[in-house]
């Protein structure tokens, strides 16, 4: 198997795990300059979706994190490590779907990426409709109370 | 840097690259069994994201893949590399939403995935549309005819 490569990094405000204001936030993806080229028409997109490497997260322990209940809630009942969002996944990959503020150099502006400053990225890519929405996905009902405030 | 971790395997009807009709292909998704208590609760979503290993690509050359026409194609100008969902990328992951239709011990039924017959499988995570939904995402003129019959 192959290692995953930085493609460049977050620089964000937020510098400590939160759960909470997302949609506010806004970030910029500094690439590695020896990859600014590939940005070249990302401009024209409203979307992109950022794949990062959740990198404070060390290791995954099948025990304690393949079935668990979401960020330890006593409430709600264990759910599989597929079935969430967290962080805690054999591969630790971040996928979100930002709002694209500008491009320019190196450097992509965007809006609403939970990712914490110095979090590495792996890959960028344009939002595409037929890829990527859904037009009335079906969630759990937990889901819905949970979401509430995090973007 | 860590190294990627399959998950499992796509079981798929397809065993050769394609450029169409992937709407109507149903997949399988093959978790190693030792994930398959990470699956308890993703019958409850209609969709999920899955995260695989574009494995049929062998290293990225950034003299010929950074800018490229998409698909070669001459009438088209040459594109960014994250302007564009080319499986040329530094690192080889490709990530697409599709249909769930069911899951069983530690197979996922999906519908929908333009991934081929054995390719490895990195992440699954449930279509949430905080994360993922943006109701009406702008794209280049190019990509609307580029994506006609894709899915």
């Amino acid at each position: 198997m192959s290692e995953w490569i930085p493609i460049g990094t977050v620089r964000a405000p937020v510098t400590e795990m939160s759960l909470g204001n997302w949609a506010a936030v806004d970030s910029e993806i500094h690439l590695d300059p020896r990859y600014a080229g590939g940005l070249a028409g990302l401009e024209e997109y409203s979307h992109a979706i950022v794949v990062f490497l959740l990198d404070q997260v060390s290791g995954f322990d099948p025990a304690k994190q393949l079935l668990r209940k979401p960020r330890g809630k006593e409430h709600l009942r264990a759910v599989g490590v597929f079935a969430q969002r967290t962080k805690y996944r054999p591969n630790p990959i971040g996928v979100t779907a930002v709002k694209l503020r500008g491009v320019s150099g190196n450097v992509v502006k965007v809006t609403g990426l939970d990712a914490l400053d110095g979090t590495p990225v792996l890959d960028l890519k344009p939002y595409i409709p037929e890829f990527d929405r859904v037009a009335e996905p079906a969630t759990p009902g937990w889901v819905k109370d949970f979401m509430e405030g995090y973007f």
